[in-house]
């Protein structure tokens, strides 16, 4: 496996170079919108320290990021009034992984709704804004 | 949400009413190979507490199970020499969710090649068995 590539743009996020839809910040965690959602309210949930995927994180990292990510699915059902939740993590290139830092995937579910093809098209800023809101008070509540 | 229905077929499982090919087993968790791979040494890995999905699961329960998955996902991907691996986790029916116990599918992936359509048809019991003991040889070298 290669190493942890520091100019990854999760890094850039995380130090503040790249702009994100923030949902949830601690000492350890960062959720923002994915800004190519599959679904409304699609979100990442990413750890502070490096890793490069499941394969490389310590396992202290990965239960943490684990129980936030408990917490937000909890948090984006009730946002999005979805009926299901979809959670991904993908490792490596043939994984499906595209951004090589530790990520989980939260999509919101309908019944019947197809997760949207992969299109490489950015949601509207507006929308990705209010979709983070609605999370953020969602788990402040 | 509905409340676990404890004759779903993972359930069945771990009493042992129904057959699996185990892979791990401790006295938290089971993992074993799913009997309609997506990809060869698809694996399924399952608390044996009791929990619909991740959004009932105690914090506890999840984050053992993770780092569970996180050991098996370097052991499959060392017995399967794939290239990547793909880690879901379904919830609800709207979110993918077919057995109403909680797990984490990890599927490994070719560079190139997609994940095989769901068809409901069975892998023959020999490939299962061959990979289960693969899988089980990576966990224990």
């Amino acid at each position: 496996m290669a190493d942890y590539d520091p100019n990854n743009p999760f890094a850039k996020i995380l130090s503040g170079e790249l702009p994100s839809h923030k949902v949830y910040e601690d000492a350890k965690v960062l959720a923002f919108m994915d800004i190519m959602p599959r679904a409304d309210g699609h979100i990442l949930v990413i750890p502070k320290a490096r890793a490069r995927n499941i394969l490389d994180a310590t396992p202290e990292d990965l239960g943490y990021l684990v129980g936030v990510v408990q917490t937000l699915a909890k948090a984006v059902k009730k946002a999005m009034k979805c009926d299901g939740l979809t959670v991904q993590q993908f490792n490596e290139e043939a994984g499906g992984q595209v951004v090589f830092h530790l990520h989980f995937h939260i999509v919101p579910r309908m019944a019947g709704v197809p997760l949207r093809p992969q299109t490489g098209e950015m949601e509207k800023p507006e929308v990705l804004t209010a979709n983070a809101e609605k999370i953020r008070a969602a788990l402040g509540a």
